[in-house]
């Protein structure tokens, strides 16, 4: 199998850093270049030296970030960019033929209106929306495969989207008041110097935030209504958690078909459950949690798998579904390598088990 | 004022050690025995370290508990045993005419049948359902200062009730369809030796629990039915996350009066701030946020104050209520010496603040 | 008794917000003043949610520093400042009859060079130098009654002098070859956004710093060489943990008189009981542990308190000795409100149990 | 290169655990059995959620620990069993010809009588004793592929042998006064249903424990005397920590030869460094840190690596020597792996990196 030569751009912040291990531990790919303006000239090894037994780790120096020059080293080029920082960069690389893999938010939307909404300015590159692969594997695999520009998705939309959207393409719940509650580490706000993201400031402290319209909706909904065939407007509430790394989201949704007893619940439960097996049975990052399992960010941390389970509730009619993963992995720098895989060729499970 | 002399029953666990921190700095309360079997015959100073500074810590004893023996020394008896254990313990206390203040379940439900659906055993003491009062001082004041049997709430369903019962007694909201999603510290399992609780298990984890049906729904729902005058079933999904203290509620309640416009939207927001207003605006232990404040468990540990902030959203067209307090304080002993205050006629935030 | 009114120089820090939580409940104590540049013109309630409670928390504003100004305000005024900018905010204030309780460094020490050597810059202030009383209320207590000027000292230094001054006092341990290992949590580094400081970079982590020369070891071997009549050099290195609160201090010394059996070893053992118990026996805030206890940072947290434990190693012939506190507390204000105590003739526990 | 069948006797701790992770992925490895009584019939998957994505772990199952079963079924066996039961199990094994990797303190000594000083009770099979090699590759490479037994070192051992043997074989340090002052993750307490170890009992809590005479020093004296060639007696101060994994050990060592001006500790420092280099410079899993960066355990978990660092201190003529590593990799069952690797005849590298 051909090497493919792989950059990022913005390797200095949490997904970039995850990105860094992820690549330099992956069998098909060689990486070229990390770029950071912070750190510009410093090998990896100095800056991050848990990486620094790599022997790749002693010899590549974080580089000024310079389109044309990535162009020519790099036939993948991650982004790994602020929202808004990413389209722009991503214009350069992609005219010179390059695959860019975005991390940001930048290529995930189809609508420039939907997002200035969200996003609060004009989008650089509006000819690019709509042109973008929307990199979750397990739903549009042959699109990522046939694409120039991933726009990689949001952690907190891969906790959501994963577990609805086979229920919603198999009609089995409503397309209304669905409600997503979920809790998140403190790494998904970035290595920024925020007093509120202080170790004392988070340490012993449970606090939502961004209620009751936060940024990932957009792309939450366009995803959801696209399954859906319908347009889905959703409740989101996230929450600030003290652990490193994670997202737990808890579901909540209408079936479709009311249930008054035991044994429709029970055919419910059946449908539920072929439902998640044929979308996700041979899914390699999926676990379908059975028995009394429940989800846990524990057994998912540093890994590219999301755990989903479910139960439905007999009193009150509802059912609820549960997932966990690891916000930088499987939300971010994990399925943006599944994609990469996915694009190159290489098997979609190459240097993430 | 005269002193009143206490005793608690089961005084090792998370709940007795915070009722012995609050009684023994209680301006109006003698502290005059502490049981336990497992630390029978040593001091509260050698159990508790951190207790040591307060002189009566150096003589004061824990006791094998003996319900006879403390009805003769005690004016009141803080329970704060098992479920179950707590309702044998009452019986003859209540018969030699001892208050009794009791934090496990036992008498927080009027029905027998509801108590053994839920805790999956017959009551104890079947008899005495229905004449306890629901030590929710805010909601139920004059009840408890009348009282001789106090049933203390549930550390969820204090974090629950105090921010719905305005809404449903003023018709805010629908009685179908809640939804309380809530966080808890770790100190709400209790001090018991469980592997699932050992440090390693529950750091850098987030999980769901007891889906979907825990316990503490037959009082929560008993609560909100009162307040509703008809009866309210909810969704409750309690999660364990890694702090020592704290519960974070976020509660999806569908406005009674759909508003379709912003007018609309401002004029529930005025009637919803009204009735908080109306309800606690007087209340020592009730804060109301405003302008952009969350609530924040950071902010209300160690105290006995819940934090309630709440949120319209005009794209779903529902509102989002959010609730912080300590579950050992307004969610345990804090709220139990509250209504020891109420029933003994002391000033009702005396050693509380 | 007559009430001292009393401003907070930078009292947006957490050394500033923990004399804040301390000041508002003291029995003699009106809060007059706090600055912060940063805050200036809103509440305490807004800038600290949990000290809304309180009902001049929801009066008094932040306002710019000025001397001048807070002379004409306050009794006594504390300065929660930078090294280097208290030294200068000082001089106004004493000069206009001000008491002023300082908890950063610059009057800590004595010599104008050895601030230079530490703090890097020269004293702004070196004619104040040695007028200051040294604020450790156990040791100094009668110079700081009657200082208008008082240095608060250093957290480290505070877990290190209690436990060793008296041993070098009654000459029981060697003056050379003293080594202080402590653990510190993050508050230590105050609330500023440095990304060393933030969650993801402190959970999960264990690490030394400053060493091998910090700049607490100026004050800690001054005020040793003051206890033991003769210059005093030390080894210090402190760690950075993942708590909020308290330092764990290990002490190395040497007995002064070698012991070479069990019998010896008791005699000695008894000498250094007795010796602290001398020192400390009456004293609220140190608490001499006995039998198995070991010190626990979580038994002190939140109170005015320091522990202190010892073992003698019969195979090293070594004496450690370990102490526990609350850096913010016995280690910067609760110290700091407990001179404030003896210098104004209030009880010395007033506003710390 | 022939793949060995491995069985591990105790795989549901903390450390067996480990193993399991590392085993799965090894590519020269075949996992053939794991024993727990409390688990038997149950498979990985089931029990360790987080291993359910690899193949193997859906079919093996725990079985009951059955020495004479194992030894036909395994080449090697790894034991994670409690001091004392480990000696009684390898016996059997050692008979049928397996090679036996002992993570146990069982064979770490080569006395019987200092066994039972240390552990307790008479040693179960003493004449095994001194026939074991002490499984610290980078000291004991050569033995450890010559033997059938390995005593995996102990966590503390590991962390301080390392960064010490090296200094003490060439003669740079004296033999005497040597000071380890550790701090450790929770997991080294195993995944035992102990309330010290409950969350709320360890979180916000730092703790010095088992001071003066931990159970580790008999191994660690036996392993610096024998580096020394004379025996060393050491100070050693454990203390426990709020973080899942990692060690961080701060060593106080005396230089052979004083140095008494900066030309003197230029010139020891370049010896130290040398002697680090020639021991450490070609280690795969030795990370010596340059500069000024000093270890932190966020750089080592989750790897085989130990980062060391040190720094002479001109004021008082001492050697500080810091590291740091994972309890659970590095200081258990990682380096057992690499023990393996040895006898094996694998790179030793293989599964580790």
């Amino acid at each position: 199998m051909n090497t493919k030569k792989v950059a990022i751009v913005g390797a200095s912040g949490y997904s970039g850093e995850e990105l860094v291990r992820l690549l330099l531990h992956h069998p098909h790919v060689e990486l070229v270049a990390v770029t950071s303006r912070q750190y510009a000239g410093q090998t990896l090894a100095q800056v991050f030296p848990k990486f620094a037994s790599h022997p790749q780790s002693q010899v590549l120096r974080f580089s000024e970030p310079n389109a044309a020059l990535l162009a020519t080293q790099a036939d993948v080029v991650f982004l790994a960019l602020p929202h808004g920082v990413a389209a722009e960069f991503a214009v350069p690389l992609l005219d010179k033929g390059c695959v860019v893999i975005d991390l940001s938010a930048d290529f995930r939307l189809e609508s420039a209106e939907v997002y200035k909404e969200f996003y609060g300015h004009d989008h650089p590159a509006p000819d690019l929306l709509g042109k973008a692969a929307y990199g979750l594997p397990e739903i549009h695999r042959e699109d990522i495969k046939q694409s120039m520009l991933i726009a990689s998705p949001g952690c907190y939309p891969t906790s959501i989207l994963l577990p609805t959207i086979p229920l919603l393409k198999a009609g089995l719940v409503k397309t209304t008041g669905i409600i997503a509650d979920s809790l998140s580490g403190v790494s998904g706000a970035g290595r920024k110097a925020d007093p509120d993201y202080l170790f004392c400031e988070c340490n012993e402290s449970v606090r939502p935030y961004g209620v009751p319209k936060h940024r990932h909706l957009s792309e939450i909904e366009e995803q959801l209504s696209l399954a859906a065939g319908t347009e889905v407007i959703i409740q989101f509430t996230p929450h600030l958690i003290p652990v490193n790394r994670g997202i737990l989201t808890t579901l909540y949704l209408g079936p479709a078909k009311h249930f008054s007893n035991a044994a429709e619940m029970d055919e419910l439960g059946h449908a539920i459950a072929a439902s998640y097996a044929a979308a996700y049975g041979d899914e390699p990052f999926v676990r379908l949690l059975e028995g009394k399992s429940l989800p846990d960010t524990k057994n998912v941390v540093g890994t590219n798998v999301i755990e989903i389970a479910w139960r439905l509730d007999p009193r009150t009619g509802r059912l609820i579904v549960m997932s966990a993963e690891d916000n930088l992995v499987k939300g971010a720098s994990g399925q943006a390598v599944q994609s990469l895989n996915l694009v190159c060729g290489f098997p979609e499970t190459a240097g993430l088990v």
